[in-house]
């Protein structure tokens, strides 16, 4: 994809940016902590008009999504006016979405400042906010003119922020190649210089960028980005209920997991690769704890997530790392045989 | 453009149309006027959940919008939903992007009652709401699956909403032809069976989805659709500023005549055919009333038109009917001299 470009000359990548467009003003949506850690060093940014959001998820609503709108209006944006959404996946969610709907859509840039948001989020096209507690309920799929992806933001990220977008990183590996794969378990995570990571986020994100190039509205193919998602959801969305809400990241490498036995049971997926998954993840992430009696609450939580058309389990599953089974029917007994094993696997 | 069909068999056309989709749930989203008189004749909807909003310009706004998506998350909708969009253009805009926004986007279909929305509001694509008191400021450009354009609901309409449809039917035939534009003027609008207005309608139609065709997004020749509204946006801001609100197609019908002045002075507009319109405008519309005192304020007006990019004029011109000029740039002195010759033609 031509709008995504690698970058950790990021102010003179955006400065090219936006000086090749013909726009009458420039916004940037930042948050709490970007407006202080990272606009100060974004040198072609200090005229721009700064349009401020709440930061975390609990941010992603309608009540942000129109005071963005308001402050846009305020500062005088026309149809001619570019928005750079510079910050993490709630930022680039909603400024998209913010963008996309403003006078029926103006440009955007996507700089994305976490992990998460550079391999994830930022890139592919979707929008979205959370309503009436149901995640990225509202939105539409709209495409940056330009999304800048970089590492030199990651070295001073909280640690939980970075294994988060890492465990993303870790299902692209999954869907591309075993050696993808074992190359990321061989990581010491914990000791990376991040700006030396670009090449392989770069990687990381093309494996997204060509599923996404062929079916960008999520008709097929796309659902095999789905991987680790349709469990990782229901982990994240019970843990949020129970009120000991796990990060994004966290649940999907969990999820990964139980997938990755579904995909054993069902489709011969390597045993190997699974048993080195399962400890990479218990390692990392530490293990999710659940028992039989919550089995039925994660069940229920499947059977209505967003990707669910008649409130069956279908999971995007893989025959091994590289070659994967969308919309596969999870039988209820094995969806409980799954989370047995996971369970014996993560010592839960 | 294939999904326009042109039928006053509106139940057995949509019915057809939904019967060949593969949808889980059909919605249907109405207001007090279509609950009550339009909705119980569409017998292939009898089962649909229906939705509900507020009628009227003052309703599409973003409470309503949250309340359509409340809705439809109640009624337990997902992405393999439809939403019949049932009425007039208040309807088809705010359930244009109700739909467009669910759930990252859901299918619609639009069935317009009114002849506003049947030759514009529902045809092209626009979705939108009103927002901090500006028309249409949040939307999408979002097309429906389907369109059905009838003119079976019209001979019950109020003689306004009549009135106010046919200035835009009016606006596409100056965009055609001179015989097209004089046919209309020669029709006594009083008078009219309109189930028998259905070829009529459906040539005017096509004017506009023709150029919508061109320019989906309204880079360049879609602004000729702009005809007579950069001055009747202005009159019909001004007229609810003052607390005296006019219909939009009233306003555009003036604006026509005072756009058709413009084009006079400047691009040499044959004067007979400014004549026959004005004539016909004001026995159909009455004369709007201003003096010089407004010319500042309604010049204000169209300089923060969403459309104007660096608050400069610009409007759609006619060379004659059927050849449009469009971003032409007018100067104050000759806006003024227009406002000028318009009160006379209109006696005011």
């Amino acid at each position: 994809m031509k709008n995504v470009l690698y970058s950790n000359e990021v102010n003179t990548t955006l400065k090219t940016f936006i000086e090749g467009g013909d726009y009458n003003l420039v916004m940037v949506l930042v948050d709490n902590n970007t407006r202080q850690l990272v606009l100060p060093h974004i040198a072609c940014l200090s005229n721009a008009h700064v349009i401020e959001m709440p930061s975390g998820d609990e941010g992603k609503n309608i009540d942000s999504l129109m005071s963005v709108w308001r402050q846009m209006e305020h500062c005088g944006a026309t149809r001619r006016s570019l928005l750079v959404n510079l910050g993490g996946g709630v930022v680039t969610d909603l400024g998209g979405l913010a963008a996309a709907t403003f006078k029926r859509g103006i440009h955007f840039v996507n700089v994305p400042t976490t992990l998460l948001a550079a391999v994830d989020a930022s890139v592919g096209g979707k929008t979205g906010i959370n309503f009436m507690g149901l995640k990225n309920e509202i939105g539409v799929f709209a495409h940056p003119q330009q999304v800048i992806v970089s590492t030199c933001f990651f070295n001073t990220l909280p640690q939980q922020e970075i294994k988060s977008g890492f465990a993303e990183v870790l299902k692209h590996a999954m869907l591309s190649s075993h050696e993808e794969m074992m190359t990321l378990l061989e990581m010491d995570i914990n000791s990376v210089d991040w700006r030396l990571f670009l090449d392989k986020l770069q990687a990381s994100v093309e494996v997204k960028l060509k599923i996404v190039d062929e079916d960008p509205t999520e008709q097929g193919l796309r659902k095999s980005l789905n991987l680790g998602h349709t469990v990782g959801h229901a982990f994240e969305s019970m843990a949020l209920a129970k009120g000991k809400p796990v990060p994004h990241g966290y649940a999907v490498a969990w999820g990964l997991v139980v997938e990755t036995v579904l995909s054993h049971m069902k489709l011969h997926f390597p045993s190997d690769d699974l048993y080195s998954l399962a400890r990479f993840v218990v390692d990392c992430y530490g293990p999710f704890h659940f028992t039989c009696d919550d089995y039925d609450e994660l069940i229920s939580l499947m059977r209505h997530d967003k990707k669910s058309t008649n409130h069956e389990i279908n999971c995007s599953l893989l025959k091994k790392c590289g070659d994967v089974v969308i919309n596969y029917n999870i039988d209820l007994n094995d969806i409980k045989a799954a989370f047995d094993i996971y369970r014996d696997l993560m010592g839960v």
